[in-house]
């Protein structure tokens, strides 16, 4: 079932495939109402599809495994995904089955965001439907949900030396099983909400710490992100910015972290930079349409005051 | 730029073409929150557009004229339009412009819904862009709002001996100037709403029939519609029915009335037909998706005890 390529991507992703629809309202129309948007957009999105589209922006080969519909949206998809140069020979396109859609409703000034989904008909992957070859030589895996899949998925790469990156968006009953295959766990307030109501960033971070991973990170939206490592627990601000839309901004600091681990930055420059990327994709509508390439982040880091970190 | 085919539309409407994208939701999804939708779909919608798409489930031949751009979403209106049996020999493409797209958000158990649609970058049509051959020897004329070319191809018609049938959505600066040629006004609350608010039924009808048309109809939603012909006014109830979706009723409703028309029905036969193709159009999700044909109708208006006037 399997389709390998014979490039050979540095990041391999396992995770949900979506085609968005955004609205821009000034205000969530109700039921009984009708109002204008003053735009509309549709592109591909899904947490670890994203944080690939911002890797191979940066230059990074990847390669997506996940699954889709074989309908109008798939297609949309997978020709999107092709087209920003990930590799989809790890798409399953399942006859007759539909793909996810989401529908995004963006706050024409703030860049708030309020979602509805679908959820998807086409299957979601299972262990058996994976191949250790299309893993090739990657140094990292990237998942965004903890499932039989992801549990095979990280096990395999952890014994072939790959590092594993956890988009922790939703969490499940097999998070247990996952979080010991983790080496960067990087959840989001939502997780945490689902995971361990009320709980503070740091109690979140030593919970991940249980796991040992080498870095814990709790993304916190415009307040920055939580890190936890050997030496302590620090927070880092987010860089300032007029958020046009925030849709994509975890993703797209997944892939500017992933990016700092490839190069072996330490902890204070692959967030720095992995912030940067983040605030740089919220300068468009879209999750994915202003993520930024190599000599964006490049100059955008030139301009900006250093984010220090602190205390947490 | 008008492109005419060899077909004989008994109807031709000029009006609004757009994409609908239906997400059905427990509740609106508010900034800050993720909900699941229940269901998603996408569709054709205009209220014209939809009314002759009726009209050619009914078996009456039609050609729309309308405004589309050269993007995905003006392709997936007029494949629909064309697999419905629509004549789209009248819509104008225009390079490098958007297609108008709405979402409708659609209460899971009330069929209740909520509009915001994104006005369109497609030129509107002018009256310099209309062909008078365009009308062929077509009976009636439908249009959906008062504009330099609705008032230029109600004045055609009507020097043609057509009859021009005004599905009232919104009103403008030139309703006043396009009143005097509609020989059928069929007007919504939301067109009252803007146009005399606050007006009783009643009233609606009086200023309506100052311009002395055929007969003026006020449509109610479940409250059934208000007609006023030469012999007085009054209120016909709806057929009760469980709400799907309530999308495209109003426009099933012009599709029905039409085709009584060109049957030369009297009013109340008119106002059953039209009243029962509404709700049959209630029955699933989408403006069109349950749209019958002329037998189920039959069936339906077997099974029904006739709707009687009532005193308005």
């Amino acid at each position: 079932m399997a389709a390998t390529s014979d490039s050979a991507p540095q990041v391999v992703g396992l995770g949900m495939c979506t085609l968005d629809m955004f609205f821009v309202v000034p205000e969530i129309p109700d039921f009984g109402q009708g109002i204008m948007a003053t735009a509309y957009m549709r592109q591909g999105g899904g947490p670890v599809a994203t944080a690939l589209v911002t890797l191979t922006r940066l230059g990074v080969s990847t390669r997506l495994i996940g699954s889709i519909g074989d309908d109008d949206e798939g297609a949309l998809i997978r020709d999107e995904l092709r087209q920003e140069g990930v590799d989809v020979g790890g798409l399953r396109t399942t006859p007759g089955a539909r793909s996810r859609v989401a529908l995004v409703l963006v706050h024409k000034d703030s860049g708030e965001r309020g979602f509805a989904g679908r959820p998807e008909t086409c299957p979601e992957l299972q262990p058996a439907d994976l191949a250790l070859e299309e893993f090739g030589d990657a140094l990292i895996l990237i998942i965004d949900n903890a499932s039989p899949a992801t549990v095979q998925a990280a096990s395999w790469a952890r014994a072939r030396g790959m590092r594993v990156v956890f988009d922790g968006t939703w969490t499940s009953e097999h998070l247990d099983r996952l979080l010991p295959l983790v080496d960067v766990p990087i959840v989001s307030v939502p997780f945490v909400r689902a995971w361990m109501p009320g709980a503070s960033p740091r109690a979140v971070l030593d919970r991940l710490w249980l796991h040992a991973p080498q870095l814990a990170v709790l993304t916190l939206g415009e307040q920055g992100c939580a890190v936890r490592s050997e030496t302590g627990a620090r927070r880092y601000p987010a860089y300032p910015m007029e958020a046009v839309d925030t849709t994509g901004a975890g993703d797209a600091f997944h892939g500017g972290f992933i990016y700092g681990l490839l190069q072996g930055w330490d902890e204070i420059h692959t967030v720095r930079f992995a912030s940067a990327v983040a605030a740089l994709n919220c300068r468009q509508l879209g999750g994915r349409t202003a993520l930024p390439r190599l000599q964006e982040v490049a100059r955008f880091l030139c301009v900006q005051d250093d984010l220090q970190p602190l205390p947490l």
